[in-house]
């Protein structure tokens, strides 16, 4: 950079075109190596995608191989479990590694194409995905403290400044943010799923759902006076309900990093894994967020029927009302089953724990069977 | 593959085990090539993104010289234009091939990173990124149909069906339909953006406007009877200012893709340019485009102004009222500026045209004075 310079101050003519006719050539020669560069990463990627599904259909292959073999008596057990667990070693070093990026990703569904168009959001190096989740959790973490503090802080002006009635605004400010948060929790969970997470597909509907109503609820007319705090029970009932969804998702934002960096350092988990509401390994919580879970989706069908009750009584007999209770109890009960599934699902994997011991075990099964 | 089937089902333990250790093999190789080619990749990829930038730095300095040379006499106009012209193929090559991937791309910005997070949305291929500009193109048509096909349903309904009064469901549905559109068009932009497009800011600002905008009409009670037809007013005029738009937005498209092929074909736009309501170059349909451009953006200001009167004579005097009126009056104005600033800079590159006679060339001057 330096000589051009000087070239240049030197001034006249001849100098500009010779500098000119050598950025010409340098643009030139950068186009090549760009394009060079671009079309020999396309092809060494698209191979590396081919050794990795192959490794990746071997693996499953072999293992319910083993699987067959024990079965018929052709293989011993303890030796199956010695081969499982150089095979599951196999697995995560596909799964979890560089190579991971190679394995083809999941479809990217019509909500991000819709909102994002053809664009790629999956990222090939590691440390970026981890980044990606990273940032996930702490946007769940600051949106945890959020949860608690706006439907709080509502409350308590409602009793202390409000006389017991909530004005239209504020309401309408929370639930424009609610609706802001859910497409934002959506979007982020769409990517980290195209990123290799096993994020249960119904937590994702859930925030589907929990969009729609934040958009229903801000068309719901925030009723005055007179008898007031008749027509805003649902809006009261729903803050609380916020207040303790604030509650679990810090216990569950907490105990679920908690989990992951265990997990990440026995070897048993994938980093991408998200699992809101999901729950295993570190014992002494679960007997404080299982609870906790299980209360809260009972409160969410309850303020559910509440809300139904009021329409059919006839309090406030929007079709609003109506569609927010019918989601809530949707929600409340999509909630209850994928926990209990995720339950089942460990104690199954305790059950057969003879064969496999960790989750990339059963991930390894649940390919090989399906 | 085959092979390995066939040592498989040969059966037994020794099978078994050698399968697993030619697996627990093939997953470290690929572990290896595929760690190689990515710290590889990021090493090339770095050096390539240090040469394009200095390059471009260049280009630039070495452009101003030969400005400052022809305005001090020292060196020919004629000579000058000449030496422009080839540095601005040279910028063409750097700006518009394969290295152009590797030039620092826009900064993200708050609205992606709150609900994308971190992930990179910067497409390396240059086919990647039309087919996202196509695709966006699309999604701007399909949408612009949509435009004109709602309100218009909307307003027939109201003569033919609802005896002249507007129910409130299907206008809200409008209303989210336009806020998840405008939400929808903001991402992708500003994504576009990222991937090099010349897109004006304010064009997606005056998106973040129309997405306050829905939102708050949303949470706008529609009045009934008795007098919806004077309460109505502003919807009324809203959803025929909306049809406006639609025909508009289906000019603009129709007349921006043959502007854009056409200045693709002549080697002077960068392909990722966006320019929504922006216009130069295929003459004949400016006469048409830039009058209802004003038109339109005359009766947006004059909707904001009667929302505004609404309010002010106490016909409707909800805050909605009075916000939407300020943000319609906002985005008309905004609006204005933006196309009359496009005309006079379109204007004054016709003027300098002596020296440069296309788009790159007046980014470069632009580049090199800034």
């Amino acid at each position: 950079m330096g000589d051009s310079t000087a070239a240049i101050s030197g001034g006249g003519e001849r100098n500009a075109a010779e500098e000119v006719s050598r950025i010409v050539e340098q643009s030139r020669e950068l186009q090549d190596t760009a394009a060079t560069l671009i079309s020999r990463n396309s092809q060494e990627e698209a191979s590396l995608r081919q050794r990795a599904l192959a490794l990746d259909s071997s693996i499953k292959r072999i293992h319910s191989f083993i699987a067959s073999s024990v079965k018929k008596g052709n293989l011993d057990p303890k030796d199956a479990e010695k081969l499982v667990e150089e095979l599951s070693r196999a697995w995560y070093t596909l799964t979890e590694g560089d190579a991971a990026a190679f394995l083809p990703s999941k479809s990217y569904g019509r909500f991000l194409k819709t909102f994002l168009g053809p664009i790629n959001v999956h990222a090939t190096r590691k440390d970026v995905q981890l980044k990606v989740k990273e940032e996930y959790n702490n946007f769940r973490d600051r949106t945890a403290y959020l949860f608690l503090f706006f439907p709080s802080l509502l409350l308590l002006l409602r009793s202390w400044v409000w006389n017991g009635c909530f004005p239209a605004l504020p309401v309408q400010l929370y639930q424009a943010w609610l609706l802001f948060l859910y497409t934002g929790l959506a979007l982020r969970e769409n990517i980290l799923r195209v990123n290799g997470s096993d994020i249960r597909p119904w937590w994702i509907y859930h925030h589907y759902c929990a969009m729609l109503m934040a958009l229903i609820s801000l068309t719901w007319e925030i009723e005055r006076q007179p008898d007031c705090s008749q027509k805003q029970k649902g809006i009261q009932l729903f803050l609380k309900w916020a207040i303790m969804q604030g509650i679990a998702m810090l216990l569950q934002n907490r105990y679920q990093r908690q989990r992951l960096y265990t997990r990440i350092a026995l070897g048993k988990a994938r980093r991408m894994d998200v699992v809101w509401g999901e729950t295993a390994g570190v014992e002494g919580q679960i007997w404080l967020l299982y609870p906790i879970l299980f209360v809260l989706q009972a409160f969410e069908a309850y303020v559910g029927l509440l809300l139904l009750k009021i329409a059919l009584v006839g309090v406030a007999s929007d079709w609003q009302v109506v569609t927010c209770g019918i989601l809530l109890i949707t929600m409340a009960v999509g909630n209850f089953i994928n926990t209990v599934q995720t339950l089942v699902s460990k104690s199954r994997v305790k059950v057969k724990a003879k064969l496999k011991k960790g989750k990339s075990k059963s991930d390894l099964l649940q390919g090989s069977t399906n």
